[in-house]
């Protein structure tokens, strides 16, 4: 079968992933991009951000894979032709690194391990009040793969977690983790929120959701965790809520334009932790094995995993 | 019974363990060192690193019981009766905070939020590699109550955990921890180690511990998380250690003098983070309790619980 491997990768990168992916399907032609290849011979795309219009002409498509789990790019790209399914990455590595990065941030605040690194910068030493696990109420909003990842990570370690998502609960959320649905519970929710972690899909009923109102409802010196999309948070309503000690602090993963501009207030900001995009990375080594089993559905006529539903937009 | 709080408290502090134990216990008469009291009528010393000699002349006391789980500044007191049984805090409050800041420790350094934290004083936007939790061995120095809640904190998230302890190993330890002792055997594991973690007690076979030698057992760029007591570490050696690259960070939460002199280099070390001894505070609400308990047990003819054994130290 004839791929193509098609994203904003630099070199490294780009070279990491066709190893990766050579690697795991040795019996099928890997193409790339940026390099000479024959357009009508492709069949697969597997894809990490491309360029707007990369995927048009190309007239034998059966599937479009993509690396990263979340894909607005892709259907906010009119050249991608409607009637070839694509697939998202749900790498187990990468819920697992997603886990990793809510608990980190939900440690630092609860700990104060970000005020103790503004302390190291006073050489200021003082030991802040030491709050239990079950003393900040913590909002994860989404339920999905990510979602449920950062719930089943900080479950263990005695957070008390209440999860908001469009729909139903999944089934194995851990014992002690509260579901709610609609707007009216989210805003009853937050005002006992210490802690907001974001990981929702970004849909047009989700984009710019994190506004002034939305702060206006946690309480004073809350935190917000934003591991989902930048367009999640009306920035300038974030840098108010801050400014105004209504939120004590953000952990910002993702932005409105990314790479975060050099001059953009939040990189300077004593209460803004600024990380760039890599919560969670998707690791090559695992998520090839997915793309390769992708692949072989797609040969033998079987169910291709983790298809997403365009109409819903995840 | 007449019992003594007595500590290094400031007013605040004070005021707040004073209010918990005397809530745990109405019934009994509570004294504060800094205030005057009758000597003669002191049964028990309720102690948080008490000023040397601040012990001496209470001729009714039974009990020394300590607020903090390490009491190497009680023994090394001569005002301290040798005939009077001490018994240290082992709040598991106390056990769940020490976990807590373990577990924050090691993803900061298995996800390089360190490093993006000095990237964020930077403006400098840029990925780092990922890798999953087992790819970085962690050893654990001490299995007490403070190294198994360590263990226990970090076992769930896929660590690759060695703990090497003086004796045998605790039953309860999670499944796949691996455990050592015996000095080759930890100069063994340490070769392999990317993190080492020191919860060891302050004996005179601990102490100075964690010198050239055994840095130069770990391999290159490898991390110290010190937890303990600043007297396990050579400071000169630990510095030395870094500025070679032998060590790439060090967390330390603990150092040869407490406070940390504003002088001291470690305070702006770009690969040090200064916890100014914060890793787990005794919680006076769970902390009134166990003394509650332990005061009645005295009146009641029972065994003390978490008595030390002064030949051992701990």
């Amino acid at each position: 079968m004839n791929l193509l491997l098609a994203g904003d990768f630099d070199v490294a990168e780009r070279d990491r992933w066709y190893g990766a992916l050579a690697q795991a399907m040795p019996q099928h032609h890997l193409a790339v991009a940026d390099e000479l290849f024959d357009r009508t011979r492709v069949e697969v795309a597997i894809v990490a951000n491309p360029q707007p219009g990369s995927l048009r002409g190309l007239p034998k498509l059966r599937l479009i894979q993509s690396l990263w789990a979340g894909v607005e790019g892709l259907l906010s790209d009119d050249s991608v032709p409607a009637s070839v399914p694509i697939a998202r990455m749900v790498d187990p590595a990468l819920a697992t690194a997603m886990g990793e990065t809510a608990l980190w941030a939900v440690l630092s605040l609860h700990r104060g391990f970000y005020a103790y690194a503004r302390q190291q910068r006073q050489i200021r030493w003082r030991q802040l009040p030491q709050l239990r696990a079950d003393e900040l109420p913590i909002t994860v909003l989404g339920l999905g793969t990510m979602g449920c990842a950062c719930v089943h990570a900080l479950a263990p370690h005695g957070y008390r977690i209440t999860a908001w998502s469009r729909s139903d609960a999944p089934r194995d959320l851990p014992s002690g983790v509260a579901h709610i649905h609609g707007n009216d519970a989210l805003f009853e929710c937050l005002r006992g929120s210490s802690i907001v972690i974001n990981l929702l899909p970004l849909t047009a009923a989700t984009r710019g959701l994190l506004d002034a109102r939305f702060f206006a409802a946690m309480p004073r010196g809350a935190a917000l965790v934003n591991l989902a999309r930048g367009a999640h948070v009306v920035e300038a309503d974030l840098r108010a809520a801050l400014a105004t000690g209504r939120l004590g602090h953000a952990v910002l993963d993702v932005f409105e334009r990314e790479p975060l501009d050099e001059k953009h207030p939040f990189w300077r900001h004593p209460r803004v932790t600024v990380l760039p995009h890599a919560a969670a990375l998707t690791d090559p080594r695992s998520a090839a094995q997915l793309v390769a089993a992708n692949v072989q559905a797609l040969l033998d006529g079987q169910p291709i995993v983790n298809l997403i539903d365009r109409a819903r937009g995840y």
